[in-house]
């Protein structure tokens, strides 16, 4: 068979764009030991969490300002040369890789929240804060921002990427909490997109073209987000299924009675398996879903117990309820590291993770066909699904040191995301399209709708210099 | 003073670009009788809800499919001839009027809903369905779809402005709501935005980019919106307050106690003297909250008793509950028909329409600046709000034959909108730039941003055929 398409980047090496000399004088003078050349500093920004290998930027510059960011963007503007955003280099996709080489924009200095206007349940923050310190800092406030892919990424990130995560099913993605924006545009002006109002219909959506622009269409270095009240009472709990059919049956029937479920996960046996070893738990290795409500004391024991029934009615048991902090972190912490805790599973091993999202409906159809389709190929996996949306991960487990298997790990996401698109879904729910999936997308949205994303690119990046090869190829 | 800069589409005429006899020939070839240039079709097609005057399109056509509606846009494309999407006409800022002639593509009779997925909780309908139909053609299935602008607007009117009112508040606007579209692109093509999927992050957000986008960048055809389960149980209230005041302090608490609450609706003194005298009530006349709880049962009693608690502790008393159907569609269809009421109060008047929202901790202080400068103005008026969002609309009550009170009430319209800028919020939170909006929309985003919506709709729409003469003057 033909390599997959999805590949092409790394079969057609695009043409490097460095920065000539006088961009790096001028840089260095502007930035001086905030602007670095050094071989370790750029091959550091030059990958992610992706199982590329790296693509080092000729230079980094560490920005402290919008007026950082936008004299950057300046000279990249004058000598056409590209800048890739850096947030904390958490990209599943290849964002971070400076496929034509020039400048990477590290906004880790721009860590502050610049103001929290609790009243509103809103608070402005620069690029670079990561969704853990916000949480953190804002915690005296009784909010807090909900959105959670995971990896403690940078709000700049997330929003550049249209983030989700765990929490999605209840609060919505960054495309629903992102109210306002600071971008610094292609030709290097700061502006603005949107208000703290909470709705607006003043012209054309800037702010949500910019969420999910993954870097190609601008730089964002401050947003605007809304914030939730803490809810008076949180419980988690876990319920083990028969198996995968009947834990999606499950969320279904949950949906669909409308309970304000706020995280509804699905982990298959491999992902409680390595989840187990790794952090001493004793879960039963059974298809599960990991719930969690949110809600007043009242509200949230009418969930459970509505949840409870409808579980019971698909097989479901061994219902356990963890409603402390501590054992609610715990389960989470378990969650949230089933990924480290798979790499664990194959000493050595690289993690390629997909990314799909289905229609609930057709979800138990897409994962049933998917893991039987996984098992046969004989590559270690695992399964977790943000399931409430209908959007799941698999982890192929596959050695960087066999082509044949990371051909064969690419063959089976082609399968899967052929699958997705058949059964009106998505070829990426949370990650993006970054270098790997410029193909997918074009067979998800068609030639004709990717041609009006390139015009609106081409419209405003019309020198190709924003994060340039990501979403389309260069 | 100057005229008000946003009265500039009238006092400058733009150019005619009237269809040649050579297009009004090929229409008539392809849709016969549903080509029409008769008078008495295009007056109808030329106005809206909005005090402008008439500005007809020299010809109707009435499309059943989106092959009809791509038939004309590429007749349109080929003699550069604008073309005006048309739903029901409940616009209220002008968006219909062909203010340089050309076609009104009438999109009422696409007015099937394709498709119901009800496990999904989504549907697809085209453009002209509109929402008291939809949410009678889905009752069955036990859910509904939540958005109401107050009009029986058509779904696809209500994309293009990015249309909410009274839930949005906990059931967000069309923003949040649609999921994917069919447009007609300006060169006559047939394109799909999103899936099925309840999130993806596959590329630049075009269904967002569309959602508001006011004809501008093409004609919207189907539109798959998210559908919720109907509530368990439903329960409306009215409470009045000693001051305006009161009632949004209320607001904010239960907004920030996180309370989800449906609909927290205000209306004005003025406001319920024209409903009561229209629909034969007896509400008393002071500031009042219309809220509205969904849920369980034991969630809307629980609702309940934290909101009147709150409400107490702001002097709030009367507080009336409304828990059947019947109860409640008497005071919904009272608090939807305040605009018409408020026409009766003076007899031959035309109503303006402000629409701003801010942030919901600067809400007192805007509306009651705002009502003491209206109060002054001598004007006639009336004030509703969908203040859970923080927005509200005064109401002027102008006589159509005196132009210096429509002068003095769009100088009012003026010093509230600038009084909105400067507390963050926005110039529109639901109606839309259309004609009336233009210098407001670049007070609000500023020149750098609005550019790059110019550059946008430039990219999309060469020739600008598209709706030419809303957002930005042509």
């Amino acid at each position: 068979m033909n390599a997959p398409h999805t590949l092409e980047w790394q079969s057609h090496a695009l043409p490097r764009r460095p920065p000539p000399p006088a961009m790096i004088e001028a840089l260095r003078e502007r930035f001086g030991a905030s602007c670095s050349t050094a071989a370790a500093v750029c091959a550091q920004h030059g990958r992610d969490e992706s199982a590329y290998d790296a693509a080092p930027p000729d230079v980094v510059v560490f920005c402290e300002s919008n007026e950082d960011v936008a004299a950057v963007v300046q000279l990249a503007d004058r000598y056409a040369v590209p800048v890739i955003p850096f947030g904390v280099g958490s990209s599943l996709e290849g964002h971070l890789l400076a496929v034509q080489g020039g400048v990477s924009i590290d906004l880790g200095r721009m860590n502050k929240v610049l103001r929290l206007n609790a009243e509103d349940l809103t608070v402005t923050v620069q690029a670079g804060v990561t969704r853990m310190q916000l949480n953190n800092e804002i915690r005296h406030s009784g909010l807090f921002f909900p959105i959670d892919p995971g990896a403690d990424a940078s709000i700049g990130g997330m929003t550049a990427t249209r983030a989700s995560g765990t929490n999605a099913v209840r609060y919505g993605t960054m495309r629903e909490n992102v109210l306002a924006l600071t971008v610094v545009t292609a030709a290097g002006e700061i502006v603005r997109t949107g208000t703290r109002a909470r709705k607006s219909s003043a012209g054309y959506d800037l702010t949500r073209l910019m969420v999910g622009s993954e870097g190609t269409l601008g730089v964002i270095t401050e947003v605007t987000l809304r914030l939730y009240p803490q809810p008076e009472a949180a419980s988690a709990a876990v319920c083990n299924f028969p198996s995968i059919k009947a834990a999606v049956d499950t969320t279904i029937a949950i949906i669909q009675m409308g309970v304000p479920i706020a995280r509804c996960e699905l982990l298959d046996p491999n992902a409680i398996r390595a989840v187990n070893r790794r952090e001493k738990l004793t879960l039963r290795e059974e298809p599960m879903l990991l719930m969690e409500f949110h809600g007043t004391t009242a509200s949230v024991a009418e969930q459970a117990t509505m949840v409870q029934e409808i579980a019971a009615d698909h097989g479901g048991q061994a219902f356990e309820w963890a409603s402390t902090p501590e054992e609610r972190t715990r389960l989470w912490t378990a969650r949230h590291h089933a990924y480290f805790a798979a790499l664990q599973m194959r000493p050595g091993c690289r993690c390629i993770s997909t990314d799909t999202c289905v229609p609930i409906s057709r979800l138990a159809e897409c994962l049933i066909d998917t893991a039987a389709e996984v098992e046969a190929s004989g590559i270690p996996y695992f399964i977790v699904g943000h399931v409430g949306d209908g959007n799941f991960h698999v982890g192929y487990l596959i050695d960087p040191n066999d082509p044949d298997e990371s051909l064969r790990a690419e063959t089976l996401n082609q399968q899967l995301v052929a699958r997705a698109l058949e059964l009106e879904g998505t070829c990426t729910g949370e990650h993006g399209i970054g270098l790997h999936k410029m193909g997918f997308l074009i067979d998800e949205a068609g030639l004709a709708t990717v041609a009006m994303m390139r015009a609106v690119k081409q419209a405003l990046d019309p020198k190709n210099i924003m994060n340039p090869g990501k979403i389309f190829s260069a």
